[in-house]
């Protein structure tokens, strides 16, 4: 069992675990929970496969479950509603708390229904994927989708602990691991080009899912996370560099419906064309561009946009995206392999161009 | 004009201004906007009165209205999403400012709005009612209400100024000047002995809305409520003493529908039975219940709870309540005039005989 620590000051530091068979057992939740009762938020796939083991670990709480249908395109604020009338019928009170048993979808929504359910209450993540355990979980990021963008309204909420159970791994589908390896790769891209080289070395371990070598990339993508977090909780700053081919990426999820792309698939076509950008803006040289590509496709993992998307249609989605400041279209990009930076330098024209360089 | 400050340490700390005919002019609120976007959120009633105004004093602005209709009954998640609707649709960035021009209701929800539109934006109170005034505009609380709660859905949120312009109390109706009024004499009750001493030497003068005397009891109630608040934000624990009157004025709201009762004239009951509940505890004299009644009625409150209301309808609404501790019904009492208590030692029984006093 390892454990990397999300260090945000004496008062609100907590802690991730990560280890094998960690779900059925109370030490990694009990500590964290103080009061009497628990609302597990978990969604129809996982429920089946893990709700047991985690309702047994909490013997001697008043538990109440949500069940919330499995995918993105349940999560609005029509869906948070569900968990609020459960919460309010069961009566939970200030002193709940709020464990969210799923991916990304499942953690997002329980994040903010614990963030304002009576303004506010605890919250453990206990994420199931992959992609999950390397990103959403870790941060305080929640939120819910509207019709005119991803993750719009939502809220900063820290989680008191997140527990990662490697071991559920094994039920997940081979798209979603590869969709959570692009996030992997990411923390190599933007800060750590030691782990970019060590994941070329073991991708095809990781695509195996040899358990030591997922391990490990799971532990070094949440360091890599828990420094970033650390120094900029609320993204005045350097944290926006976790966003590396999400602009881009969210583009793609909301031209093309939410939930038809997997969020990891948008970000590995977002990356390139963010690789491809800093290509234009003389940072990355073509060879940094390629062997990304080589490495995404290695995970299995689309490279370029989709066919039917103009560069028309991705400027004016990007237009409406969170990191827009008055106007200025910021954008995560590439000074080198483990180096990013944000700039607003480049030019729609420039934007086009990479864009259109993809799809060649 | 005067200057109130809400101490929440060197970068959180705001100023309440208080003053007459502060609307129309910038210089209240340009300084605490710092992007080029302003969404002014009002309702039916306001808007015709003072939006203008307010409108004027943001030229070189992209300032963008919401207009709600006024009711506590929409008070809900789904008149929310007009809010977010109108921010999305007209492209407002993380940098936007919400200004909340009106009463409680607007002031909760924008505030709310803010909260959660990208995870959180800039906000400012310009409360129009004298209950929004000297109570929910300072302080940080935004919420809704829920059909099985009244604000069980919300966030804290500070705002970056409150502008207080007492010239728009003259278009108050009557039964909104004492509702406030309810909330003044509050804070004599809980903290403040030489306010309630004040307060009943000036009763008359408030009604009569002399402009000197309303500004004064419009600052006292700004310093008491800005000092409890800067000693404790998120109510973990003397913030509760803001809430005498609450639970039991929350479970009438709900028992009659939100928006028959005034909040201030449940709350006005709410105090009664707080008081009547302390006098049983040992802790006030029938003398200083008869007083607060007194002083009530001169304000044209209501001292006594619905007629058709149950001891057990209490009970059960109330043990609903955000301060309810894993089962214990805490309530703020009064140790004596001036000097509130949060505790939990009244059994139901003391309660229901509380309630049974009230309807003799």
């Amino acid at each position: 069992m390892k454990t990397v620590t999300v260090e945000l000051g004496e008062q609100r530091r907590y802690p991730i675990y990560i280890g094998e068979n960690l779900l059925g057992d109370p030490q990694w939740l009990t500590p964290f929970i103080r009061g009497k009762q628990v609302c597990i938020v978990t969604n129809t796939t996982v429920a089946p496969l893990y709700l047991s083991q985690v309702e047994d670990a909490l013997a001697g709480y008043q538990v109440d479950v949500v069940v919330l249908p499995d995918g993105e395109q349940y999560k609005t604020t029509a869906t948070i509603e569900e968990i609020y009338n459960c919460l309010l019928e069961k009566r939970h009170n200030r002193t709940t708390t709020i464990i969210a048993l799923g991916g990304g979808v499942v953690g997002d929504m329980a994040g903010f229904a614990a963030a304002t359910y009576q303004r506010g209450v605890d919250f453990i993540q206990i994420p199931t994927t992959l992609l999950s355990q390397v990103d959403s979980s870790v941060g305080g990021k929640t939120g819910v989708n509207h019709r005119l963008g991803k993750n719009m309204i939502g809220a900063f909420h820290q989680p008191n602990c997140v527990v990662i159970d490697t071991s559920v791994l094994d039920s997940l589908p081979q798209r979603e691991l590869s969709a959570g390896l692009a996030e992997v790769i990411k923390y190599g891209l933007i800060s750590d080009r030691e782990f970019y080289d060590w994941l070329n070395d073991n991708l095809a371990a990781l695509m195996e899912r040899e358990p030591r070598v997922l391990s490990e990339a799971i532990e070094r993508s949440c360091q890599n996370k828990a420094k970033v977090v650390a120094a900029d909780e609320r993204e005045g700053g350097v944290r926006a560099i976790l966003n590396l081919g999400h602009t881009f990426g969210h583009a793609i999820e909301a031209a093309k419906g939410y939930g038809n792309w997997l969020h990891g698939e948008a970000v590995a076509a977002g990356m390139v064309l963010a690789a491809e950008l800093s290509h234009i803006m003389g940072w990355l040289s073509s060879r940094d561009v390629d062997h990304l590509c080589e490495l995404l496709k290695q995970a299995h993992l689309p490279t370029s946009p989709p066919i039917d998307m103009s560069p028309e249609q991705f400027l004016d989605i990007m237009s409406l995206d969170k990191k827009v400041i008055d106007g200025g279209l910021r954008l995560v990009l590439l000074e080198s392999i483990g180096q990013a930076l944000v700039t607003d330098k480049a030019t729609p024209e420039q934007i086009r161009q990479a864009i259109l360089a993809e799809f060649q």
